[in-house]
């Protein structure tokens, strides 16, 4: 059996102990990181496999790390005997194959990066978290969403084929290059959304579509927040066919201005919605528009379909909402879903759930797939005020999520951040089916452990 | 614990051994099945719970049964003490909820009474496989594809939310009626396509769409078979969002003419593509047919832009195939699918075939997907020379799908019919993986043994 300094001989790909560089002991969500073992970046496939061989036989605890943005927890260590295997150095763009239209790419590649690379070449990955700096095997690892996600699905849709390495040591390629399959049990899918838990992938084919050839933005402003979870609603409804919807409260869009400098094109009402249309040439996107004009007539107070300078601005200012917000407050970000119908009143609760626990509430999200970020703001609270108002109001409100048949984590993941309120809001039954499955890909518990459940 | 005839009260709903009705004892794909326990026909769900822990007390095994119109054999009892639960009874439509786009069916329901029942109301279920009397239930088993998959996708995209009954009795929701979730593993997926081995089905919440507006079909005729392939490669990457491409050649074409009395609107070439396009309007509808055009000018002899009643009688043939060839000899219809950029190669290598073992061959199939329903046909050969034959093609068809990097079914499933095959293309540690799968679900392996691996 090899050492682990023979299996990552540069010694800029290994750190181990005291040498670990605090960027891996360091989050924003969770405290108290303990000293661990030590952070492996491997360069191929087959130092993934002698590294996760090497932790085996040491008996150490495995932790899989992309670019390290995950904002549930999932990728930060808390057991003090882990090995990190950090893939963000296998960064590799393999073949655009332009007849099964498929994205060769390696776990580090950051999704904002395929997204440069397969648009100048006419095609279009569809998934768009706002965190473009992510890496996709995060975003396979948390299934994530984005800005897309209304028209366009998820990361789990564009995953044709992935190869991984389970806690065994063992190599599985999962799904494969054939476009439908009804031969045998969906493995792909367990992994997908996995965070980590089940194996660590080293490779990934993305399904590819061709670039839409015309695109329009739309902004809605609206008297309420209410009545713009109403336009939402409406729009998806009026076959428009959007692929993007996005809502935020006047409050959160404040912050980005102040960020950015510059105000949104309207200033009418107290929430907003910021869509897209994806089509084939500009007179369908009229038609289409016309759509979401009167779908939306006697909800909104203003509807502006924007030119490519004034989308590229306020788009500008709905991505800059968290970092504005920054500036200015601590603050924990939610990522609760709801049925599309139970949105409204989600969002409604959220504002009652201010004024009962005296803490900054405001909300934006995908309001097209029912997901909202609630943003809770310590604001001038003590530590110790926050942590106990935060607590209590996390308990009412994933209790009403829960009322209304929702999910503690649309497209974040669970990590440790929310594990507590996922055993809480899932039937006794589906956990301990979970809990089997990760004992059959990892009897030993080393991959992960003590995340997600 | 009660007895089944407490269980099952009516006596027209439970059928035990010599009782049995001869149509659970036939199959044109097995032979040789062997007398069985009994047919019971729930008519609740509470009924099947009842049902399965009663087999679990006698020690019985359990089949799950919809319509009955499997053709890969995973419907058919070879144990010889199986309890057959047929649910064709469970086939009430509930709610259709407009909100959230969902309708909720029994699983009994038949795919065509769904489209039936929402296209009125304006909603469509793009799934869409010819046998439109097979259950949700059988559909969500095999993940059924189906004729717009290009589109739309299968059977999989679009449960929301399914109930099923394990081997143990506990029942279990897959699934929410939330569109998007990152929290916890994707069970759900895991049973779409396991083809009854993990749970009976009791309960679906289907996603649906608006309706599109419009409609247009193009048919378009080739050369040959590969010219017809290389046409539908070429629709493909044309940006045209074609919702079906479905080839035949004029040899299959042949049965279906005979059968109705009237030919295809042209006669040109050997082979044939014939397509739908779905959008907002006839404008739109246009545009996109001229893409299809100018994508295939080099190729197609004919292109032809049907009207709605040339239409109809186009697709009538396309759907008359196999019943027309019915007329004509026993046959073999396969279901293979490999890559898209492979779908020529794999089609020429079946007329390769037909020369090298003497047998009948033709091809019909989604070239949208890569999944192409191969037909060995008996035609005037002894059963003995037929089997022979038939073993030997088969041998050498599946040797060369898995070189192409295929898979033996893209929508039918495994069943006992495939079985052999599935085990000699799938690597060993998948399929050690799936069996310890099932062995969680179904620890004294009681739910339709014998079928998939
Ligand atoms: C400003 C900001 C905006 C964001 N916006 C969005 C958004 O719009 N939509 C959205 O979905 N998310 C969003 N996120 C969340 C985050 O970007 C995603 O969770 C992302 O998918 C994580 O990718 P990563 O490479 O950073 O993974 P990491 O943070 O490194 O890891 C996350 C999880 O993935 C696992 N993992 C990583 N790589 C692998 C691998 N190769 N094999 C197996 N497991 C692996 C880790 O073990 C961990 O469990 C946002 C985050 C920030 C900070
Ligand atoms: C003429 C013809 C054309 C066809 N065309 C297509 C096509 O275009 N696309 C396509 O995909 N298929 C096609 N098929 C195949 C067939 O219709 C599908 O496999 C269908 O999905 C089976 O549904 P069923 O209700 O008949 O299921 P059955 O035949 O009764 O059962 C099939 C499998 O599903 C399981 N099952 C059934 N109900 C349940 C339940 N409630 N819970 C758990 N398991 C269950 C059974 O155990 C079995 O494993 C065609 C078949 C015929 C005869």
């Amino acid at each position: 059996m090899l050492t682990i300094k023979e299996i990552i001989q540069d010694s800029d790909r290994l750190f181990l102990g005291k040498d670990v560089p605090s960027q891996y002991l360091e989050d924003p969500y969770v405290k108290d990181i303990p000293p661990i073992y030590g952070v492996a970046l491997p360069q191929t496939h087959e130092e993934v496999v002698a590294l996760v061989q090497f932790a085996k036989q040491e008996n150490l605890v495995i932790l899989a790390r992309g670019a390290g943005t995950g904002v549930a927890g999932s990728q930060v260590p808390i057991q003090g005997n882990e090995l990190i295997i950090d893939v963000h150095l296998m960064n590799q763009i393999g073949e655009l194959d332009e007849e099964t239209l498929t994205l060769t790419v390696e776990p580090g590649v950051l999704v904002g990066d395929i997204h440069d690379y397969v648009e100048k070449k006419g095609y279009f990955y569809p998934p768009d978290p706002a965190s473009k700096h992510s890496s996709i095997g995060g975003n396979v690892a948390t299934n994530a969403g984005g800005l897309r996600a209304v028209k366009y699905g998820t990361t789990r849709d564009y995953v044709r084929e992935m190869t991984v390495v389970l806690p065994s040591g063992e190599d599985m390629t999962l799904g494969s290059m054939n476009i439908k399959s009804s031969s045998g049990y969906d493995l792909k899918d367990l992994f997908i959304g996995s965070e980590g838990t089940l194996g660590i992938t080293t490779q990934i084919k993305l399904k590819l579509i061709p670039l839409p050839r015309a695109s329009t933005s739309i902004l809605l402003a609206f008297e309420d927040v209410g009545k713009a979870t109403d336009g939402a609603l409406a729009i998806l409804a009026s076959g428009a066919d959007p692929s993007g919807i996005e809502l935020f409260e006047k409050e959160a869009l404040y912050y980005a201005e102040q960020h950015l400098g510059y105000p949104l094109q309207t200033q009418a009402g107290e929430a907003y919605l910021l869509m897209t249309l994806d089509g084939n040439d500009s007179k369908e996107l009229e038609g289409r528009a016309g759509s979401v004009k009167a779908a939306t007539n006697n909800l909104a107070l203003e509807t502006h379909v924007l030119s490519e300078e004034e989308a590229e601005k306020a788009w500008a200012l709905r991505d800059a909402i968290l970092i504005g917000l920054m500036a200015f407050t601590q603050y924990e970000m939610l990522d609760e879903v709801v049925p599309i119908n139970q949105f409204a009143e989600l969002v409604r609760y959220t504002k009652a759930l201010q004024d009962k626990h005296g803490l900054g509430v405001i909300n934006f999200g995908h309001s097209g797939d029912g997901n909202v970020h609630t943003v809770l703001m310590k604001g001038e609270l003590s530590e110790e005020e926050w942590l106990e108002k935060r607590s209590h109001l996390l308990d009412d409100l994933y209790q009403k999520v829960q009322e209304l048949g929702g999910l503690p984590s649309a497209e974040h993941g669970i990590g440790i951040v929310k594990k507590k309120y996922l055993e809480k809001m899932t039937v006794p039954v589906n956990l301990y089916y979970m809990r089997k499955i990760k004992a059959v890909f990892d009897p030993d518990n080393r991959l992960n452990p003590g995340k997600l459940f």
